[in-house]
């Protein structure tokens, strides 16, 4: 299983699911991997590749092969810090641990047409890894459109998207009730939901319910 | 000029940008009207539709035809308060502020994809009402991924894209400085940069920009 997990936005949580379906598929027994391609922002150390290295046991360099210290998308990064980075390479890094690993789990940056180079978007690097694409988005006001324009604009590059995962539900945000349904009508994919939780840890059962959802929806 | 004045997100200025566009416009002496077809979370009056009436002279009926009380996307809001109202009756009210206005400002809700009835978005009803579309996002980190899904989905749907306004510059978010060059990379349109300021109404050099940038690229 070849994943890209991708957001409908920067800060929906998406290094939060990753590590939790890593965390699980880990527990059942599956050789697990992570790939972070590049990650922004980086102060020491990459914090999701860290994260994400808790899941997995795997080293933060494995995990997070390119590295920029400015909040950007990747391509700003290379224009405003004067570095460059070669794609091949990050393929190569990319086949390495497609071997290694049976589930391989390659977080985004932000969303989907976030460019990691000029023109070259995480849709056009997920189509040229051949990854199927999960979709995290946020429960309340705003996730219809930014999930579905995330949908759209993946299909449209050829990709499928297996699954949608709904993160945050408080019960505060009205519009909590009716994302789900509206945005199953609307991609004909039956959203995920995911409580709002403080720690980094989801409750086991809820765990479980995501990786029985990711891997029921996940056909090689 | 018939414009369909959508946002990449909810909460990105789109009411900030329609009420200074016809503000400015209205001071050339334009017959300028403003359309917001269906306003949500409406507690007394609608928040939207008095603003514009403040720019163009408008009753607020005439702006704002259909209200719901719901912060919620417009068939969210049909569904929770049990309550629906006839695109036809909206069409018409839209056919007679066409006769009367010579720039129709229709401002959506929310983003493209917001659905206005089962399956029915913004993107669907500027197609139905030969409406161009104007695109408002944020100036930071973000708008990228925002913007360029927004444009996609429109052209997918065949629409003309006019224009992009990058909203709220405040010059402390590094992205703001290639965001603009990365979204005309990717989309082949020049965004019109809006400062952050606290007011409702932008300094006049800024309003006049912001008209001439929508007028030089509006063909009839």
């Amino acid at each position: 299983m070849r994943l890209l997990i991708t957001g409908t936005d920067t800060g929906v949580g998406k290094t939060f699911i990753t590590y939790n379906l890593a965390k699980e598929l880990k527990e059942r027994g599956y050789k697990v991997g992570c790939l972070k391609p590049v990650e922004t922002y980086v102060r020491e150390v990459p914090e999701d590749g860290s994260l994400l290295s808790k899941a997995t046991g795997q080293s933060v360099n494995e995990i997070v092969p390119v590295r920029f210290s400015l909040p950007l998308a990747p391509y700003a990064a290379t224009l405003e810090e004067g570095r460059d980075f070669a794609l091949e390479e990050l393929g190569k890094h990319y086949e390495e641990l497609s071997k290694k690993y049976k589930f391989l789990l390659v977080e985004g940056a932000g969303g989907i047409a976030v460019p990691i180079k000029k023109n070259y978007t995480y849709a056009n690097l997920a189509r040229d890894w051949k990854l199927k694409v999960l979709i995290v988005g946020r429960a309340g006001l705003g996730t219809i459109n930014h999930t579905f324009l995330t949908w759209y604009y993946a299909k449209a590059t050829g990709l499928e998207v297996i699954g949608i995962i709904l993160n945050g539900f408080t019960g505060e945000d009205v519009s909590e009730r009716t994302n789900p349904q509206i945005i199953e009508e609307m991609t004909g994919i039956k959203p995920y939901k995911v409580p709002r939780i403080q720690d980094v840890e989801l409750p086991k059962d809820i765990r479980t319910g995501l990786a029985d959802y990711v891997l029921s929806r996940f056909t090689p």
